[in-house]
């Protein structure tokens, strides 16, 4: 192979010679693959072949060292480029570009995902990439203090997704001069013209008036080009995030597709691929880097936008030491929380925590008045929120997350793609169900359970006092993939003293006897209903086992078999959320798996739709009060096991 | 009361003093209810005084009348506001005002659902209004073709949404001058001040880079508010939508607490009420009400800008006739869904269509072409999808959107919010699963079925062939509520002859015999795999049920209990999908809540990441094959009953 500029700049002619380079790999490697997108890799090749010798500050030797930039491809789709670009830098061999991509066992995947050491977060569903690239910017700038940069490649089409705008939004917010997005404007979509095709003065007006430096230049240019990365790395020091817009087109450089809307996700057929790698003017076999990065010390405190809430009621002090509640005292689970982030945050530095707006509710807040500097507040934008916890959690971030349970369901894409990338996430989610009342269902999550169980590799985490509110707080710190906390609106008297042990995985199982009749579940607030249900069924001769199941995923499967086996299989959950995919779900799979024999589930959940009202005329509208579970355990007793 | 405006135009100093009514009942009605947004309510009280008495042309007495204006609350919260106007125009007493807001049982909810007749669509979450509106004025400008405006109030707050920028995108894309924003700039979010403030100018810019026509003014100087009504409603001709950026003050009216950032979602104590009411200059009982709508005749269709796909191959043919296919003829589902809608589109003009820029791969683009009057174009925009579906509901049109299923994930907070609303939409996905292949786990929906069975009333179905596909859409177009439809990529025998009956909550037997030992349940493309493992078991002397899971909420309760105990509770689920909440599930809960024994159930689904290969690869890889399922079944052979 030719080697350039492993020591010195790459000149323009070299970088024309790796754009060439870059359209036939992607063709080469899309058509051997038989699937992918060549024309969308080929409109932006000139781009890449640009910013990768000349621009991009990476060490492709050492993929892990803070001081290099990061490149994203929010446009997954054009992984051949990407993985020719690769090959072009000599990290992946033609054999594997040719052999590998999109194959069974591979990890040139039809996407990009963090299976490659030089790809960030896993991007293909559009809209993403930009705003996990903002999380990237916001360590950048806020944590890491390096002057690392974050170059996104963007699609035109995926402009249309509204967390491109929330991203742009908090870019400018928070000043993140070190982020570069650089859209591909290719005019085309998967199914024919954008909305705005060539439009690019519309696109400049948009993201001028989201606060962003624009430049708009010929995507085929590359003087123009390497002009334009020259100004956006110059502008590093100001106050605003770079959208350069580049007018390409589709398929450039094979005459025969350029501009066509057919050839949209299509890799050519063997002829017309060589066709079109000749008059590209055949393979060539560069090898060529461009600069690594200095080595740099983390710079002074960048002043941060005011994001603290402004609540008069005082500053929260920053500790180290478990906040400490006492059985029996009332606390609500998302007040515990708080407090248990305080301390997260004293013991560790990488501990960072994100809002959307409502951090008096979920009681971020008191993080945030802690340790204003590891706060960044979203507002009203969950997707961005998740995404930038994605971002600050690639440059090693303890990232926690916080809204409405609900309002998590806005965010599902992003956390559903947060398991793709492999990035540990911490989210919360409070006022959680009916027990929130008054406000009625707009604001109450009934899916939220079913939703993150769902999730690959997920920890889905439901205590009911602060004492275990506490301890699986500092559990998520530890706990690796998506993990979830719901938090409850209400205050309810603590259960457990300082010192008791939760673990992922665990339960607790608070009333037991060798006389059990029937087992009692319970999460959050349901529990305190089971505990009532208990003493109800206790003065009528019944004795009721009643477990915490505060782990929803894992389910602590020995605990609930053993309770079935002492209860003859008589068991019964109660959950505020609707019936399908929550804790009764992970109950009857563990019972099931355990193949436990007899099983009598009786699952009470919330299956209307509620309205307004208070927590405990609701819990008893919906079924799982004290009163239902009694009810319920009291008809097992009659059935044959 | 002071009746005023039934048949006259109402003059402005009515409309303050209905504007100081407007804000002694919002203090009023969340004074009384211990809860809700008196503040939020009382900063857009004069915006609402004088739409409602002078703009907004509305029958107060007849809500479904297809010429009244509509108005959408955007901010929900601001329901002590909303009530207020309907106390003010007569449907609602001040009673229920006082006694029924946020109560248990009562219609007056925490934030708007249409229970209330006057109520289009359930807000609460912020960022959906506006694009709920979007729908209700396409269906304005080009179904409906009446003159009827759809006025949606915004918060500020909201703005930080993505999807508030979809909707204007979408808005202005198809020159929606029926639509009216109307933005309450307040400065003031939940927890202190929003990213913007009062910052009118760059509002401004934004809003008109996305193609509003915007007027900043005042929003407590009633002129001011008049004359910019007037000119959005003088707009309505044009090609743009309006937004009215009106600078406000939180809690206007009350001295005390005006402007000031503790005082969100806070009712007053009695106390301050009361001094509020008095500043504000007490009770008032104004009733009046503003224009009512001329009955109107649908205009002619206006164009609209072309959406259809680009690919040359040719119109599809509008026909009522129901597509067929024969038994044996390899189709895919998502053919079969496309040829389904051209059939339902030609038999009912209510039927309409939206994706999500993917319609030559959801096979949507069949019905643009058939019917492009009736197709809407979202582009890569999910959640303005949905909202644009759930609007056209609310005028009754019949709305399938589709897109991947993996990207319906992005816009679940709307599709929860559709069934608050209690609208029908009917969602497609197809791309479904490890079967897609190469694509890689971004584009893999693994997820979707726990989403969509945790959404409250929601009806799923996966069918696996072009018979039941088509039989399944005419369903859905009978079915009330949330009903989604799973579709697979690859094309796939034929299993059902036309004529085949298939019914939500059915299901077909394809395999049964009085010696079968183990019953196989799949669905899509896992029943292909149980139909294959039957046939391996058979070689082995085993014989083995299989039921074709088309309906996978309502499940078929009576056809699995029925296998079950025919198999001595010998049960094996294969599904491409994650094992929470999605079809192994369904089938669980079934079973457990008939109280089946004995109960066998061996669930196989995708327990790991996948990453690309091909489908038969990933199918085996995840242990959902054919293989798998036989050695499931074997295994079950050797257990005790």
């Amino acid at each position: 192979m030719t080697t350039t500029g492993l020591t010195s700049e790459v000149p323009l002619d070299v970088a024309a010679e790796l754009a060439a380079q870059l359209r036939v790999d992607s063709i080469r490697s899309s058509t051997s693959a038989g699937s992918g997108h060549p024309t969308s890799s080929m409109s932006a090749a000139d781009l890449l072949a640009v910013l990768v010798t000349r621009h991009l500050r990476y060490d492709w030797d050492d993929p892990g060292s803070p001081a290099n930039d990061h490149l994203i491809f929010s446009k997954g789709h054009a992984s051949p480029l990407l993985y020719s670009v690769f090959r072009a830098v000599g990290v992946v061999s033609e054999d594997e570009l040719l052999g590998g991509y999109r194959r069974f066992g591979q990890r040139l995947e039809g996407h990009p995902t963090p299976v490659l050491p030089w790809v960030d977060v896993a991007t293909g569903s559009l809209g993403q990439g930009l705003p996990d690239g903002v999380g990237v910017a916001l360590a950048g700038r806020y944590l890491d203090r390096l002057p690392y940069r974050v170059w996104a490649l963007c699609g035109d089409s995926e402009m249309a997704e509204g967390s491109i705008w929330e991203a742009l939004d908090k870019a400018s917010y928070y000043q993140l001069s070190n982020l570069v997005a650089i859209v591909d404007v290719n005019r085309l979509g998967q199914r024919g013209a954008t909305d705005l095709g060539w439009d690019m003065g519309t696109y400049a007006k948009r993201a001028e008036s989201f606060g962003a430096r624009v430049l708009v230049i010929d995507g085929h240019d590359l003087a123009a080009i390497d002009r334009a990365l020259t100004e956006a790395e110059g502008a590093t020091g100001g106050r605003q995030p770079t959208v350069i817009l580049a007018k390409t087109v589709k398929g450039r450089g094979f005459a025969e597709i350029e501009d066509s809307p057919d050839w949209h996700g299509k890799p050519f057929p063997p002829d017309m691929a060589e066709r079109a790698i000749a008059e590209i003017g055949g393979l060539r076999n560069l090898l060529v880097r461009g600069p690594r990065p200095e080595p740099a010390e983390p710079g002074p405190v960048p002043p941060k936008p005011s994001t603290v809430p402004e609540q008069p009621d005082g500053q929260v002090k920053a500790s180290a030491d478990r906040p400490v509640y006492k059985a029996g005292d009332k606390i609500a689970t998302r007040k515990a929380y708080g407090d248990a982030l305080v301390a997260l945050g004293g013991a560790d530095r990488k501990v960072v925590v994100l809002d959307g707006e409502v951090s008096n509710s979920t009681y971020a807040y008191e993080f945030a008045r802690a340790y204003p500097d590891r706060y960044f507040e979203m507002f009203i934008a969950e997707q961005q929120m998740v995404a930038a916890a994605t971002g600050l959690a690639v440059r090693g971030y303890k990232a926690f997350a916080s809204t409405f349970a609900a309002f998590l369901t806005r965010a599902y894409d992003f956390i559903r793609m947060g398991a793709v990338s492999g990035v540990d996430l911490r989210l919360a989610g409070s006022h959680a169900g009916v027990e929130i009342g008054a406000d009625g269902p707009s604001q109450m999550a009934l899916e939220d359970l079913a939703m993150m169980r769902a999730v690959h590799g997920s920890t889905v985490l439901y205590p009911a006092d602060g004492t275990s509110t506490v301890a699986l707080v500092a559990e998520m710190a530890a706990t690796p993939g998506i993990s979830y906390l719901r938090t409850t609106r209400g205050s309810y008297p603590g259960l457990y003293d300082d010192g008791e042990q939760f673990l992922v995985g665990g339960s607790k199982t608070l009333r037991a006897g060798p006389d059990d009749q029937v087992t009692l579940i319970g999460a959050g607030v349901t529990l305190y209903e089971c505990l009532r249900a208990a003493d109800l069924l206790a003065g009528q001769g019944i004795a009721a086992r009643v477990i915490d199941c505060y782990s929803v995923k894992p389910v602590d499967g020995p605990a609930l078999t053993a309770a079935a086996e002492a209860t003859r299989g008589r068991i019964v959950v109660a959950e505020d959320h609707h019936p399908e995919g929550g804790l009764g779900s992970a109950v009857a799979d563990a019972l099931l798996a355990a193949r436990q024999r007899p099983l009598r589930l009786t699952r009470l959940a919330v299956r209307e739709m509620p309205g307004s009202g208070s927590g405990t005329e609701l819990l008893a509208w919906a079924g799982i009060d004290a009163e239902h579970i009694a009810n319920a355990a009291r008809e097992m007793m009659g059935e044959p096991a």
